[in-house]
């Protein structure tokens, strides 16, 4: 089965996929999709959902995996995150797929055994899981690879989080 | 031409559609999509996407107002509202709809003259403007209606304001 992660983001959103094999997982594509920064929100909402959209298509993927964000008082970041997040969410229904969420602390914790490992040590799991070369780059599609092995590893559709809210 | 206007929100979405004839406003039709509250996230959004695009399949508008919200700190809120907002200015982008916003000052003093007004004055203008045998109803309708009123009023392509963040 091919999992597919996201970072999501208005400006930057990273995108990871893995596939398991049975208790082994393999990297297939990761990357960051960008959006012009001078272009309005709509367009650059419209170029995520085609981006999300094509993604599924392309490497078909059973699950979606979202890392769900904390925010401590930045509420414009927050309504910028969620219109970005919205469009994710939309292109899984689209696609039928179920969207599962984590917080950092549950990907941190799938991937290094530590919630509060620091994001170096994250990336250099994640590398060494996935058996990749160099360490995934840039940090949006770490996240999202980060994202996708956590899915993986823990799936069962029983004990995963079903993103209701 | 027809205007669209719409008050996001995951849980109740107003629209608004209003016609201007030359300096002449008429209502078309308004209403509120509510989506189910125990569904899964990425269905509701769906569903709004949905029936925003047949909205605008519907109504054939030429452009669509958002109402531009301030939070004060409900992160989650902001956050929330968000994702609804993200698939609404998908639907407008995949139509190839200019988005224009406004904030709910603007909208005020665009349908009463007076920026502090209270709600009630506003629905009790909206009425009066369309022509309308009551007051619109529910609340998020009668929003959704005013920002369509404020939008069919001010539209000319320069001056409004392009939802760009």
């Amino acid at each position: 089965m091919i999992v597919l992660g996201i970072d999501p983001g208005t400006a930057r959103m990273g995108y990871g996929l893995v596939e398991r094999d049975g208790s082994r997982l393999r990297s297939v594509d990761h990357g960051c999709i960008e959006t012009v920064p001078d272009r309005a929100l709509p367009e650059r909402l419209l170029f995520l959902h085609q981006a999300v959209t094509e993604l599924i298509a392309e490497h078909a993927p059973q699950v979606v995996g979202v890392e769900r964000l904390f925010f401590n008082k930045n509420v414009q970041t927050a309504f910028a995150v969620g219109q970005a997040r919205g469009v994710v969410l939309l292109a899984a229904a689209q696609a039928g797929l179920p969207v599962y969420e984590y917080g950092p602390h549950e990907v941190k914790m799938a991937v290094t055994g530590y919630g509060k490992a620091p994001k170096d040590q994250v990336q250099r799991m994640v590398q060494m899981i996935l058996g990749l070369a160099s360490l995934p780059r840039p940090d949006d599609a770490a996240d999202a690879l980060a994202v996708a092995v956590c899915l993986a590893n823990a799936w069962r559709p029983s004990d995963a989080l079903v993103a209701t809210r």
